[in-house]
C-alpha cells in the first residue's frame, strides 16, 4: 500500500484514547443537562437530499457540502447542519406531539469551509431546539439552557453576545439598497471592515444619519446597558425599536434567572445561516479565539415543510468546547481502579463470579495476556494498573505483590 | 418545497425519542462493559480514502461504498467498516503504546448492500479490537467480552457460532480449484446451497472423499461436541486439524470461564470480510433472523500498514441488537421524576438556586411555557409530569395541586 493511503483526507481527524475520554465525558454531561432541562434526544441520518439544505431560507451556500450521487441518481449530501433536519423531522413526524416540544441531539456535521482557521470539515455539534414558544420566554429559556450546559462542564470566562435579525434586516430595508450591494455590505459588516463600509455608504449615497449608524455597527457591541443606551442616539425605525425591546426583555429574563453576567450585545452580528428570524447569539471564551456556541430564533423554517410553528435553539461546537476546557485545564476524567488478573487457572463458573465481583463499582478488570514478568511490570506502569490479583482454584481472590 | 424533499434517502432513518433513549442506554452499557474489560475508546473519521478499503486483503467489494470526489480530486468514501480504520490508526499512531493494546469504538458505517433484507445503508457498530495477542487466549478473551457485553444488556437466547478461516482455506487449497470455481463454491456455501455445491463438485471432478466433506459443509454446524466428533470422520489435512485444535481450545477456555453454553460451531461459515485469518464467529438470537455480532482474527491486516501485529476483535450491530432486545421486551429505560415549574416570578439569583435544588438526583425540571390551564394539564399528562411547583418570591418551592 502506498504511504499516502495511510494518512487522512483533509479536514478530518482521528481521536485517540484521551481525546475520546474527554469527548465522551463532555457529551454525556451536555446530554445530561439537556435531559434535565426537559429536552429529548432525536437523531437524523448522516445522508440527506441535497435540496433539503439549498432551498431558501435554508443554508446560504450549497457549495460547501460533501455531495454524492445516489444509486437512483438523486443528489445526496452529508448533513452540513442539524437544525434543518430537526425541523424536517418535527414537521413530518412529530406534529402530533404535545407542544412546546423540546428536542436535542449530538451529531457530526460536514462542511467544506475554507474560512475555518483549522480547515476542519467534520465537526461535532450538540444542540437543543425548542418548538412552539413564540415569546421572549423561549429565547430566554434557550439562552439559560445553553449557558447552564457550558457552565456544568466548568467552562470559564464565557461571553454570550446577542444580536437580532430583525434589527439588522429592518435597518437594511430602510437603506433601500439593491440586493447585491446589501450582500456586499453584510459581508463587510461580518468582517468588521469599517473603511469598506464607509466607501460603500458613499458609493450608494446612503443618507448621512443612516450612514452614521451603518459605519458604527461593526463596533456596536459591549454590555447590554452600553449598547442599548448608545443605539438610542441614532435614528431608528419602529421595527428596529421593537427588535431592541425583544433583546432587552430576553436579557432581563436571563439576568433575573441569575445568569446575566456573561451577556453582551453585538448589534452588528451577521449570521451565516439564512433561516434566523429573531434574537440570535454567539458564545465564546477569551481563552480560545473561536465560536463555541451559536443559536437563535428561526420562526419561518418549519413553514417550508408545511407546518406553522415558531422555533429557537442553539448548537455547541463540541471540538471547540473541548479545546477551551483543555486550555483552561478545567476537565478531568477520574481514573478508575484498575485490576490485572494473573495466570488464571480456569474453573468452570468460578472465574466469571470472581471477575464479576472484582468489577463491582466500575473497576477495570483485565486478564493478563503476558507471561514475562518484566513485560507485566511495564504493562502495569503504562496502563496505571493499581492491583495485581490471582483467582485461586476455590474461586477466591488473592492479591499479589510484584515488587 | 416539493413533497419528496421532505422524505429521506433510501436506506437511512430518523431515530425519534424512544429509539434514541434505547440507543443511548444500549451504547452506554456496551461502552461501560468494554471499558471495564480494559478496552479504550478511539474514533476514526467518517471520511477516509477509497484505497484504504479496496486493496487486498481489505473489503472484498469497492462497489458497495458511498464514494465522492474530494476538492483535491482524490476519491473519498464514507467508512464501510471500522476495523480497517482502527488498524490504520494503530499502525500509524499507536505503535509505541504498551501491548497487548485493547481498543473499542461506537461508530456509524455506511454500505450500499442490496442483500440486506431491510436495505439499510447506515448502520451503527459497537466493537472492540485486541492487538498483540497471537494465542487462543486472545480469541477466548474476545469471545468472552462479546458475550458478556450482550448479556449485560439482558439479551436472551444468544448463540455464537464459531468457524475457522484456516480450516476452510486449507480445505479449498487441497481441492486445487481455479480461483473462479473456488469463489463460486464459496458463494454457494454461504447460501448453504447443497445441490449447487454437488453440481460444482461433479463439474470440477473433485475427489469423492473430499466432495463428501464439501457437500456436507453447509450442514456442518451444531454443538462443539457434535461438530468436532463428526468432522473427524472425514479426511483432513494437517492444517485443517490444526485449525480444529485452535477452535477446540478457544471453546474450552470460554467454557471454563463459564460462558460455554451459548457456543456452537459452523465449519461452513464464510466471511464476507477478506481480512480474517483464524477463528471467526457470528452471534444471533433465535428471536431475530439477523446477525447481531460478528468478529474474528485478522493477523495479516496490520502488515498492510507496515506493522507486524496480530489482532482479533468483534463488532455488534447496534440496530439489530436493539431490535432483538425490543422483541424480547428486555430493555427498559427508567423514567425520571419530572417536575414542571409554573408561572415563575423571577428573583435575581433565587430562581437558579431553587431550580438547581429541584434537579438534584437527576430530576427533569422544566419551566412551564404555557398559560392555559387545560393546555398545562394536557402537557402534564402527555409528558408524564409528576409534580407541579411554584418558586415563591422568597426562593422557596411550593407544590401545586392541579386537580
Amino acid at each position: 500500500m502506498e504511504k499516502r493511503k495511510m494518512f487522512l483526507p483533509q479536514g478530518v481527524q482521528d481521536l485517540l484514547i484521551d481525546d475520546c475520554l474527554l469527548r465522551r465525558k463532555i457529551e454525556d454531561q451536555l446530554m445530561e443537562t439537556f435531559n434535565q432541562w426537559g429536552y429529548m434526544e432525536i437523531s437524523s441520518p448522516t445522508l440527506e437530499y441535497y435540496d433539503l439544505f439549498t432551498e431558501p431560507p435554508m443554508l446560504a451556500d450549497g457549495d460547501n457540502m460533501f455531495k454524492m450521487i445516489d444509486t437512483n441518481g438523486k443528489i445526496l449530501v452529508m448533513r452540513p447542519d442539524c437544525t434543518i433536519p430537526m425541523a424536517r423531522i418535527v414537521a413530518t413526524k412529530m406534529k402530533n406531539f404535545v407542544y412546546p416540544l423540546k428536542l436535542c441531539y449530538v451529531e457530526n456535521v460536514y462542511r467544506i469551509d475554507r474560512e475555518q482557521s483549522d480547515q476542519k470539515r467534520e465537526f461535532r455539534q450538540a444542540g437543543v431546539e425548542l418548538f412552539g414558544v413564540s415569546s421572549v420566554k423561549g429565547d430566554a429559556e434557550i439562552l439559560v439552557t445553553a449557558i447552564e450546559s457550558l457552565k456544568s462542564l466548568g467552562l470559564e470566562n464565557l461571553t454570550v453576545e446577542l444580536g437580532h435579525m430583525n434589527f439588522l434586516s429592518a435597518f437594511f430595508e430602510s437603506l433601500e439598497l439593491e440586493e447585491e450591494a446589501k450582500q456586499q455590505i453584510l459581508r463587510l459588516l461580518e468582517e468588521k471592515n469599517i473603511t469598506g463600509i464607509q466607501e460603500m455608504a458613499e458609493i450608494h449615497g446612503i443618507q448621512k444619519e443612516k450612514a452614521r449608524l451603518l459605519v458604527r455597527l461593526p463596533r456596536m457591541f459591549g454590555t447590554p446597558q452600553e449598547v442599548l443606551s448608545e443605539v438610542k442616539t441614532y435614528l431608528l425605525t419602529e421595527d428596529m425599536e421593537e427588535a431592541l425591546e425583544e433583546l432587552k426583555q430576553t436579557i432581563e429574563m436571563v439576568e433575573e434567572y441569575g445568569l446575566g453576567e456573561c451577556l453582551g450585545i453585538d448589534l452588528g452580528m451577521v449570521s451565516q445561516l439564512e433561516y434566523y428570524t429573531g434574537v440570535t447569539f454567539k458564545g465564546f471564551t477569551k481563552d480560545l479565539g473561536a465560536i463555541i456556541l451559536s443559536g437563535g430564533r428561526y420562526d419561518k423554517l418549519l413553514g417550508k415543510f408545511g407546518m406553522d410553528c415558531t422555533a429557537t435553539g442553539f448548537a455547541i461546537v463540541v471540538n471547540k468546547l473541548t479545546k477551551a476546557l483543555k486550555i483552561q485545564n478545567n476537565i478531568h476524567v477520574p481514573k478508575r481502579k484498575h485490576i490485572l488478573i494473573l495466570d488464571t487457572q480456569y474453573n468452570i463458573g468460578a472465574v466469571k463470579d470472581a471477575v464479576d465481583e472484582l468489577r463491582e463499582g466500575g473497576n477495570i478488570v483485565e486478564f493478563c495476556m503476558l507471561e514475562d514478568p518484566d513485560k507485566i511490570r511495564e504493562y502495569m506502569v503504562r496502563r496505571q494498573v493499581d492491583e495485581l490479583v490471582r483467582i485461586k482454584q476455590d474461586g477466591n481472590i488473592e492479591k499479589i505483590d510484584m515488587e
